[in-house]
């Protein structure tokens, strides 16, 4: 068992989501005594939207979600702890195409509109026994707290993560949740992100794919704990339309624009959460970009610096090396000019126009790396384009978790 | 000091060059007490061709080189140690002027002629007067053996790098030398490779460049240590023609593949040192990626893989993941299909067609990854681009070395 990590934060108050009916159950897909599968119930009518991972080597589980998205609607969601199913070929599919089949038949639904994940150990297909029991027991379970849900969805994290969000829709007050697992890991298994935000909105499927895919752009996908990607990162957002406003459609509609900015702040709370558990993570570190040539350039060259081993272990050893920032913008690919190059450690500028402010005040500089929370503000100086992301420091912890294993 | 990596090799016999002068000398860039200004004068009529690091922050050495290499000739070679004179913007290019200055008149060239190349710590200006006066001591120094250039070109390298290789061309016989330094690092410093190549074989400018550059491509541009770009990553390659030969201008010229094979030989040669004096390296790995699309392809393949530190840590642990290989592949943005992926470690299959091998012999596995030399192969099984890269493992002492430390 990992300790939790020093950058956890509590498990916060969340409301119960109208049209959602949360179950866990033991599958046992691990010789452990534990919940690992868990079945959410959602009421006729709830649309569903989603992003899930680039990396082409995807699971059968993230194959699947991107077939079922196409119809807009869910009626149950399905995740698996203890074995990820990927890279187990036709085998996985069998048996994530029997979990949607049983649980279609249980409620009377088209398969299409069951969604299921699953994450751990690779290469071994999920057992299709296991999983059958795990859901005849889950049917008729009691119904479980959010907590219930975000112990039974984790594998290797070492805190449970939640956020909650509300907005004035129309004159209805709405209610968002989300929970997530991720970043805590160890061999054999992958880092997998895997998300799912619940609404009682009512939002068209599309419109509510458009805010996902958005948001996703500027939280999930601007997170980084060591550059690699999963082969099943899901995040999904189901919307039950309980809480009676009229459904949204577009931003024209009243209340579109605060659910889109309760939506936005749960989806940066929970990526903020998965890098508080990166691995071996000592400092939440927020790397801002700004004056590149376009956002997408911004976004690119900030990634650079936050997936650089060399920036994350200066975080680490509370070292104001900017030396290792300009390295990693030069790397990046982007237009950038060394002579223009701004840079600040917390509130402080160390260098301008591509060089060091002689005799700049070190004190605050080293105050504000001892603390938990880094903020690199780098100014490229070209053009109007910004972009924030967020990384853990590189420590001996990564090694450990990762290195320090025979699988 | 660093302890010598564990994969140290002896520092080779190596021959004197026709045409190649090597002297060393105390600049004192630093508080120490060792040569750190190389300075190694070149007869006239020698040929240069050089390769730079394609990081957008280079230093004012690296613009220098380039603009220098458009003349195609050199008399003299300075290197600098202690003081990289990166990002220091205007005033950095100044010191570089006056070297090459002093250089021209001491030889009575072409500025023009004079390459530079500095290594060490960035954001201060290489101050003038030591530079003038290291280069004064130079010009009168003894002259001095390979070891001596390797030891003085070093900052925090663990062990001497050289190789050597010969060729037959037009009945004379020619000779290449190459001295290299890189990968061992500390902060305020950045990893800089600067490689340095001396052939007596007599040979066209354009061509020399041709050949540096395709073999650059196979060698240089095919090891990582963890995916950063030094703003000062150099090779240059110096031919005296003092071996008599009749100069190689083409492919067509007798001699020229033997050369070609030898100067690609002796990159390799080079290439693999820095990887075995890599931070923390345990391990030196060879990935191999073939069946992709393209070569260039397979490269980024290979390079996605070698850069992982999922996989780097798990060959760390002696650990056969095959799921990060995937993971990898899956993540390098190119054309694969996970159930056409093979992966061998050594000479063992144990994953094809996107499925594990079932009861393959785990133990030439478990023996092959407990040695120093690990060979990954993953065919794509799409076409017949192939790429060989080379990297380490990511250790403890990665971290030690770049985040246990205070500026």
């Amino acid at each position: 068992m990992m300790s939790t990590s020093p950058l956890a934060l509590p498990f916060p108050d969340m409301p119960e989501i109208g049209g959602v009916t949360k179950r866990v159950a033991r599958a046992r897909y691990k010789d452990w005594d534990r919940c690992d599968l868990t079945y959410v119930e959602l009421c006729e009518g709830t649309a569903v939207a989603g992003v899930t991972t680039r990396n082409i080597c995807c699971s059968a589980e993230v194959e699947l979600c991107r077939d079922n998205l196409k119809g807009g609607l869910a009626r149950a969601l399905v995740v698996n702890a203890g074995n990820s199913n990927a890279f187990t070929g036709h085998r996985g599919r069998e048996a994530v195409d029997a979990i949607t089949e049983q649980v279609a038949a249980h409620l009377g639904c088209a398969p299409a509109q069951v969604f299921v994940s699953s994450t751990g150990v690779i290469g071994v297909p999920l057992p299709k026994d296991k999983a059958e029991a795990g859901l005849n027991a889950a049917f008729t379970a009691e119904t479980c707290s959010w907590q219930d849900i975000t112990d039974t969805i984790g594998t290797t994290d070492t805190f449970a993560k939640g956020a909650s969000a509300s907005a004035m829709v129309g004159g209805k007050r709405i209610e968002i949740v989300g929970v997530i697992k991720g970043s805590g890991m160890i061999a054999p298994d992958m880092a997998t992100m895997l998300g799912y935000i619940f609404t009682d909105a009512a939002i068209e499927p599309g419109f509510l794919q458009h805010l996902l895919s958005t948001s996703n752009g500027a939280t999930f996908n601007c997170i980084t704990v060591d550059s690699d990607t999963s082969t099943s990162d899901t995040v999904l957002a189901f919307a039950t339309g309980k809480a009676g406003n009229a459904p949204l459609t577009n931003f024209d509609d009243a209340g579109a624009d605060a659910f889109a900015s309760a939506l936005h702040d749960v989806c940066r709370q929970l990526a903020h959460l998965v890098v508080r558990d990166g691995e071996g993570a000592q400092k939440f570190i927020e790397i801002n970009v700004t004056g590149a040539v376009a956002d997408e350039s911004a976004r690119r060259i900030a990634l650079a610096i936050a997936n650089s081993p060399l920036v994350k272990t200066a975080i680490a050893g509370e070292d104001a090396n900017w030396g290792r920032v300009v390295m990693a913008v030069g790397k990046a690919g982007e237009p950038a000019d060394r002579d223009r190059l701004s840079i600040r450690f917390g509130a402080t500028l160390v260098a301008q126009n591509g060089l060091a402010i002689e005799g700049y005040d070190e004190t605050p500089v080293a105050a504000h790396l001892k603390g938990q929370e880094i903020r690199i503000g780098v100014d490229i100086g070209l053009g109007s384009g910004s972009a924030t992301v967020w990384t853990c420091d590189l420590t001996h912890g990564y090694i450990s978790i990762n290195a320090d294993y025979r699988s």
